[in-house]
């Protein structure tokens, strides 16, 4: 049967790989990557770096243009429309590239289970693989993710003794402050940080950008202190780099 | 200075060590070891086992009592006189069998970060080592989690597009129904899953034991119909081998 292996590698530190990563890594025939544009070449390039290190046979790969996420309908439904153009890719990806007992293979940045869509966009295309294809089986690797990372640098836990964390993205805590008693945002552009500091929200954050990597930049303290400085850093590595991966963890009971 | 290496290791497939880890485990001159007690022989096996793979020259281990937890005077006091017992021993350790400028290591099932309590008893170990003794540095390695692991078993995402996730324990499932839409539940007894199938929860679970290891037992499909399996099953697997190491995930969205 065909194979799809959805690798997760890590926030950019090569030594946050696994050893079952490093194995899948060799077991692939071809991996398969999406071109985001210009602000991600950094990051196609440190993927590569990965194979370059880890992949002990010569490799194939291919890269297809991602489709761009409209901005039209609300968040959803653009999201919704943006995997079933990917899973159409995909399809063809897997169809053209993978034979029939062949393996191929996604690496993904973090962990595949969180705030990533490659699970659900294969789910989809299973659906629209060419008529008589064979149909192929999924294995996750998983990864260290941004919240492992930036705990591990912080050298913090993520919860207090026996207490729930949130685990949520920017846009929801500038929507509302999340109840529980630590939370943590993902994929915020600084409006959820923002947010929270406009409603005199109390309580400490860890912040992390680029974790893992030489770039790496740490902030923490009081939000009331360390608020508006890590907006500004952010604002100033993100404009000196082109793009930034970053994530924070806050905490009301500490 | 002293140092000492919290090393997450997964949650039991020795592929599941990130390369940091192994690493690490090579820049160890001493291992801690705490003993549970019976029940845990097995995973001090399974840790030992991971040392003799992946450690490249003889090592020094110490094996120390863990101090009981007591039952009474409420879970958060009880663990908080169960951290205090643990710094002492901690500190013990620090300043008997790591030398000035010697390396010391934890290895931690799954992540440090997630309910785990090294972090927390050395950052009071801190306190209580001994007059005039060096200070020493606490250094991070993040590992692969129960969460991770019982994802990647699955091949599913942990959260729905864009939506939040609560990270939580079996006894505050036990007391109430979290609001997120998804949520995970570590160290359930398995009353936090009765008490959902008592209270008619509609949604999803996902429930894997000893996960990534050759004993892994995976069940999963709409509560109502797997609840009362997947409860039998965990009384099952625990009284064959003296322990049990589960976690599940539940999703009211899909």
């Amino acid at each position: 049967m065909r194979r799809v292996l959805v690798i997760g590698i890590g926030m950019g530190d090569p030594a946050a790989l696994t050893l079952r990563a490093v194995e899948a890594i060799n077991r692939a025939d071809v991996f398969f990557f999406l071109d985001k544009g210009e602000a991600a070449a950094e990051l196609i390039e440190l993927r590569e770096a990965i194979l370059r290190t880890h992949r002990r046979a010569p490799w194939r790969s291919v890269t297809a243009a991602s489709p761009k996420r409209s901005a039209e309908s609300g968040y959803r439904a653009g999201v919704e429309a943006w995997h079933a153009a990917r899973a159409e890719i995909f399809a063809r990806l897997i169809d053209e590239e993978i034979a029939p007992d062949g393996v191929g293979a996604f690496l993904v940045w973090g962990d595949p289970m969180l705030y990533d869509s490659t699970l659900r966009v294969l789910d989809t295309a299973r659906s629209v693989t060419a008529p008589g294809a064979p149909p192929f089986e999924v294995e996750v690797v998983p990864g260290i993710c941004a919240i492992q990372a930036l705990c591990a640098a912080h050298a913090i836990p993520l919860n207090g003794i026996g207490e729930p964390v949130e685990v949520t993205t920017g846009r929801r805590v500038a929507g509302a402050t999340p109840e529980a008693p630590a939370f943590v945002a993902l994929l915020d552009d600084g409006t959820g940080l923002r947010a929270l500091i406009e409603r005199g929200w109390a309580g400490r954050v860890w912040w992390g950008a680029y974790l893992g990597t030489p770039d790496e930049v740490l902030l923490a303290g009081p939000l009331a202190e360390v608020g508006e400085a890590i907006l500004a850093r952010r604002a100033e590595v993100r404009a000196r780099k082109g793009w930034v991966m970053d994530v924070w963890l806050a905490r009301a009971d500490v």
